[in-house]
């Protein structure tokens, strides 16, 4: 099945604050949506929301202090119900680098291609957050096409 | 095998201004490399250079005025050659959109990774360059990670 693969490498000295960027409600709000909610926990949900756009129900399958998490959509756009997203980190020199997978799209449609630049988009908000102390999470995130 | 896809939106009347930056010499140095050269004909090769770092050749498979492109990549990285590459233009409303698609990668390799979201912010490039006149082509793109 179809994934949504990105790098990104986040100066950093280590990987953790990236880590709780991923992993706490206040880090998550800080790049991808300020509506951010819910228990960081494994088996834990936690709630994404952009205002009129809807938004997204995850559940926690594996935290990995400092090098990884996976969570399953469990509600959501339909064409994402059930795929798995994992955020994997690992230090390069100087570098956090986040190898992000958006895994199992049943079908390549023309929705997938707008998440994946629109992932590329936070990720890179994600690397100014942690970078600068501030990302473009919603609803100041870049427009990419006429879907937002 | 694993592609890579994005979608844009360019604000733009038509797709015939985004055709332009796809398919003459000047378009791609516009929001790709400002060293891009070759013969934009059907059996043609374009090449692309990033300086040290390298580049690109492309033979051009298909031309179709307006709604699209394909390029096979015939030089570069080994994880490339073989690759095809396609920009899918249509118009809906005030936007051009862009479908992109870097096809049959052999394997989700960490490069593969890499380049999804480098392409990503080539394409923000591209937006950038018919919307507002000006793109970040090499050597003034957008550092993603720390292979740039």
């Amino acid at each position: 099945m179809p994934d949504i693969l990105h790098r990104v490498g986040i100066k950093s000295p280590s990987t953790s604050a990236v880590y709780a960027a991923l992993t706490t409600v206040e880090g998550l709000a800080g790049w991808w949506t300020i509506d951010s909610q819910g228990e960081n926990t494994i088996g834990g949900e936690l709630r994404f929301r952009f205002g009129a756009a809807g938004g997204f129900d995850m559940k926690v399958l594996e935290l990995d202090e400092g090098t990884g998490v996976l969570w399953q959509v469990v509600d959501g756009p339909a064409e994402w119900i059930g795929t798995r997203i994992s955020f994997a980190l690992k230090q390069e020199g100087d570098y956090a680098i986040v190898l992000f997978k958006h895994a199992d799209w049943r079908e390549p449609v023309e929705f997938m291609h707008h998440c994946s630049t629109k992932w590329a988009t936070f990720l890179m908000s994600l690397k100014s957050l942690i970078e600068i102390g501030k990302g473009t999470p919603h609803p100041d995130d870049i427009t990419i096409d006429n879907w937002k």
